[in-house]
């Protein structure tokens, strides 16, 4: 592949001479081995030292009427919230955004495309002292600068305890300077980066999923497109030709948040039954869901460092597809509502189909349904197929295929609601409405509009793991 | 004061009329002898003998950095979230909204107007049998008809424990009959009856704030009006002359909900400090604030019976006032965000001021800021001015004055932030932003537009209480 711009081909080529001084090395080890954490005697919660970061407990989930009623689960508790922010400039009055290359023990390939800033709380409200992360002033005193964005966001519902993020894109005026690892890039380019495996992390594109974007593209968006492109604009567009009016929409979120009870009640994480949990991993009984793993970390690049710390480990590769569909010339997105124990509030908007396929194979668990019809699909329905990894800090090897497939087919299953991408992102605009699956696959659509080419066709030359 | 319209007459004549079949009559009796009412005898939580209804529990809060940072109090905890319900339905294309005649045994009147409903939630999600509640289907299945309104809103979060209820309107086509005790009230109709002291329940209030205000008043809103009329309609209308734009309003609630920590710890309701509890009524050692009292009620009409219950009752009448003020002809509101240990989510926007003036008095506790702007205003400036009752199921004789002040001063304090109406309504098409005082300032600037006149000049002929 050519890179369209010079920009996207010097900042590929950083990501490859960044891998000779920033890096991580991650190997497993048993979590009783892991230094500076330990286990609570009484309830076997592992926690730090020092009580920061993060702990692993565990707890019984009961959702009466739900497919899987009652279940327990290790679930990682981090009830801190982080910010993700992109600094954005415009040159030549396109708007840019500054990446950073970042590395991660849970990557499998080492770097990956970040945010300008991933930052906890603590370094976000601390009044006092420099900041060791660069650009936070930017997002900490972002009353100087014009917010684009600026809402919290849940992040992976089933394996973490209502963990939320504040996610935030900050437009600057003046000049910016760019220290070694950062770089701007246009939505464009974004876009073509989001159709490479394992390439931008699920914190950018959490971020990138609300981006404006046909504000990003800029006004000849809608020049010259087949119709498919132009189906997708007027869905970002506000055209008023939506299958549902909004207030339907939003009854229909506030009936699912009003109807379902979600009761956690804190477990011994030793007392977890279908668990096995020997002091080196827990893992299910089945071999299936994820593992909670030991990992030691050396790290290199700017913040040089060795620690320890657990993950969770997922299985297997997970799926997340949208279902879309045109009509009236208005692509739509078949939604659902997914209840997941660690969301803030009940239920959040979610893809049409959301699992981790092997789970279904022995055929206990009730395959979700349009599972077949996602998978099964023809080869020139598929839009947009790219696996892509969660977040490397917590998870380790976790990756999801996300898939955007197009069907003729407008029946609306129940559960399920077709929405425009206008009225998805008007809720984004809120918080806790859209789960972090959703969030990625909104921005990989926003890529379908600059990069129209089948994924299949993609090789990024220079790094890493091709698009599929 | 001649009723604007015939209907309004008659309604305030079924008032009247009602007063003799229907009402509550409540004496104040002591905690311990509330029937089927008892303490827990280690934690002192005061609950019902069916496990239903409600509980008085003890809490501990604890917001570091708040004017007063750490305090205990006894609090209402009643997760269960309800329904309150409006039906529109349009007469020779003018929509009209079925109101309720109601007595709650708090009230200091007796009826009051609520909404066409108000059910609980096992009334709402039960599926099978008849339903005692008048109405309800037209709730329950509202698929069937169109929903204008659907979000679950919060009451008092000083009083209450993660309250919210289902606040809806849902329009009908077809005929609906009219039970005894109901009517059909237009927009117009009841902006007149917001003017009068304790006559609109909180629960109908609460719902009226979110009615499309101009979409319910019709084409000729803006005919023939005075400049101040028009810079609510502007204000109402979207106008894009607004002080700030709305991602950063945005951003501002995003920011104070990041940045403030709310602890609540249960504690026993006997070791409230600075709280006197003799097993006869609970209340503040200061003689401020709220007493837990018991009630014992009788009430005949629909539901005839006898019960005893806890309520909350307030010390003095409290007060809630937006200052408003036009910027470039468009009103503007004077928004705060205010932390209360019941919200779902930590901070709310909330009036200008939000007080109990007497409590101010003795000088130990700091007076908000404005609080001596809004009540030093000249006659003039004060467009609304209104006594009303809060919920009368759950609190004793407890009163708020509701004030809406305008003001040439465009300063905007630290923590306040001036909108325009359509940004308040705006998210409050949402769960969770605007608190159940700024939800009844809402409705009631909405009657600003269809009564003008000052709410001194209006008596309210046959309804007892007149308006201030």
């Amino acid at each position: 592949m050519e890179h369209p711009t010079p920009g996207l081909a010097d900042f590929l080529a950083s990501v490859e001479s960044a891998r000779n001084w920033m890096f991580t090395k991650a190997r497993r080890v048993p979590l009783r081995e892991l230094e500076q954490w330990r286990a609570d005697p009484g309830t076997g919660v592992i926690r730090h030292a020092s009580g920061k970061f993060f702990t692993i407990e565990g707890v019984e989930v009961h959702v009466p009427g739900g497919a899987v009623p009652r279940w327990r689960q290790p679930i990682i508790h981090q009830p801190e919230v982080g910010v993700l922010g992109i600094l954005t400039r415009r040159f030549d009055g396109v708007p840019h955004y500054l990446m950073q290359l970042k590395a991660e023990p849970g990557n499998r390939n080492g770097i990956q495309v970040s945010p300008t800033v991933q930052a906890t709380r603590s370094n976000y409200t601390r009044v006092h002292g420099g900041s060791a992360v660069p650009y936070l002033e930017y997002f900490r005193e972002h009353q100087r600068h014009r917010v684009v964005y600026d809402a919290r966001q849940s992040e992976q519902g089933s394996w973490f305890l209502r963990k939320r993020n504040r996610n935030m894109i900050v437009e600057v005026d003046g000049r910016v300077p760019v220290l070694d690892g950062f770089g701007w890039l246009t939505a464009a380019e974004l876009h073509h980066l989001l159709r490479v495996e394992d390439l931008v992390n699920m914190d950018a594109r959490s971020v990138l999923s609300c981006l404006p974007v046909l504000e990003a593209l800029g006004p000849t968006v809608a020049l010259d497109r087949d119709e498919f492109t132009l189906s997708l604009i007027r869905s970002l567009s506000g055209d008023p030709r939506s299958v549902h009016g909004t207030p339907e929409l939003l009854s229909w979120i506030t009936d699912v948040r009003t109807r379902t009870d979600v009761e956690l009640r804190p477990v011994p994480l030793t007392e977890l039954s279908g668990w096995h949990h020997d002091g080196d991993v827990i893992s299910h009984e089945s071999g299936r869901f994820f593992d909670v793993v030991g990992v030691r970390v050396e790290a290199g690049g700017r913040e040089v460092g060795r620690w320890d710390q657990p993950m969770i480990a997922a299985r297997d590769v997970g799926l997340a597809a949208f279902l879309v569909t045109r009509v009236h010339g208005v692509l739509h997105v078949l939604v659902s509502t997914r209840v997941e124990p660690g969301f803030s509030d009940v239920a959040e908007l979610a893809p049409t189909v959301q699992c981790t396929p092997e789970n279904h194979v022995l055929g206990d668990i009730p395959k979700p349904p349009l599972l077949d019809e996602v998978l099964g699909a023809p080869p020139g329905a598929v839009r947009y197929d790219t696996v892509l990894s969660e977040e490397g800090g917590r998870f380790f090897h976790t990756r999801n295929r996300y898939l955007v497939v197009e069907t003729d087919d407008l029946v609306e299953h129940p559960g399920f609601r077709w929405m425009t991408l206008h009225q998805l992102t008007g809720l984004l605009r809120h918080s806790h409405y859209v789960n972090v699956q959703a969030r990625t696959l909104l921005a990989a659509m926003g890529s379908l509009i600059t990069t129209p080419a089948p994924a299949r066709d993609l090789v990024a030359a220079g790094v890493k793991g091709a698009a599929r």
